[in-house]
């Protein structure tokens, strides 16, 4: 998968993909992520991306002109099967949106600042808009990176393990029933006998139960 | 406000807190930041933070241990007014929630990996769980800059222009009505006649149209 990142902060990304999982999708060749920083595809000595709002709202607006310029340069090879904003009023995401990007071949994300992107990008140059939720942040940069995160981890080979991915919460409706490790006991708490019982049926009965009766009490809209 | 974050990957929050709003509300000292480095508070040699989950499900889980020592230690100089989980099936972030915690003096966040943190951690040393919404990702390190932007932002003084946070989407109920910039025309799409007008009542009528109707579409149930 190839993604196409769209920012005028480059440098916000790079730890993350310097650590994350995303690091080691790269690695292993099952994506290929490319940075573009929006002030090369301005004309201006000043690099200008942004100016004022129309009619006096306070804050600044990340101008069409660059925005299209550096979507058309991305174009030239590469179909691009989906222009995602990220946009604090566009489609929630879930994991079901997630599974359906992760089987695109090339994405690319276009991450706003400031008061957001001008409308007639919204309007004309993106394809989908994208919340990751009903809250206010700073641009679309984080976002993004949640995005990617969500999407790349559902690559296959991506993760070690796979059965694990397919047990994570909402992958199969329910969220995920409560996980122990060592020690058995600290400081008074126990793990559950059922657990320790080495009854496989019984134990996968129960881990079934406790998902079940989660997923009621945290996301009833869920079941 | 003081933020301590507990991690096994502190370098994933490196360039976020270098290049962010983060890094203003830093500087302006509006916020101090404290990354504690979960594998400094284990005892033995091999700085163990996880291990297998009991009852054979695939993936690690992160012991309580170096948790606990963790917290304990934060907790000698702080009164630690939160100790907030991100966790995939907690309470889901929201706008209100993102206000009540700008509210906080200090709080903690705990960042888990791989399958999450031991059962006992959240049922006995966590008060808030907090969820950036309903898909999976590979850790909390992500969700944890999202919960820390939405917060820091809304800290009187970090951002330049007071007025620009109070009317983002969603702090009003509604979320934000489109945005235009120069040019006025761009490859034949027109900015709004009114927004042009100079009327400023004229305008502001159009801006709480636009902001009920787009609300209405996107996001009814905030009606």
């Amino acid at each position: 998968m190839r993604i196409d990142i769209i920012t005028c902060f480059p440098e916000m990304f790079s730890s993350f993909f310097s650590y994350s999982i995303v690091r080691r999708a790269i690695n292993s060749k099952k994506i290929n992520i490319n940075i573009h920083n929006l002030r090369d595809y301005t004309l201006d000595k000043h690099k200008k991306i942004d100016d004022y709002a129309y009619g006096g709202s306070p804050g600044l607006v990340m101008m069409i002109e660059p925005i299209d310029r550096c979507i058309a340069a991305i174009k030239v090879d590469n179909d691009c099967q989906e222009v995602i904003y990220m946009a604090p009023d566009g489609e929630i995401l879930t994991q079901s949106l997630s599974n359906e990007l992760s089987l695109k071949d090339n994405i690319i994300i276009l991450c706003g600042h400031y008061k957001g992107v001008d409308e007639r990008v919204r309007t004309n140059l993106v394809t989908r808009e994208v919340s990751i939720g009903d809250y206010v942040l700073s641009g679309g940069e984080i976002p993004a990176c949640v995005l990617i995160d969500s999407i790349v981890r559902l690559i296959p080979g991506v993760l070690s393990n796979e059965v694990s991915a397919l047990d994570d919460s909402f992958q199969d409706g329910f969220v995920a029933p409560p996980v122990y490790t060592r020690p058995r006991e600290y400081k008074g708490m126990q793990v559950p006998d059922v657990l320790l019982s080495g009854d496989k049926k019984k134990i996968d009965k129960w881990l079934f139960e406790q998902s079940v009766e989660r997923t009621k009490k945290r996301r009833p809209s869920l079941i």
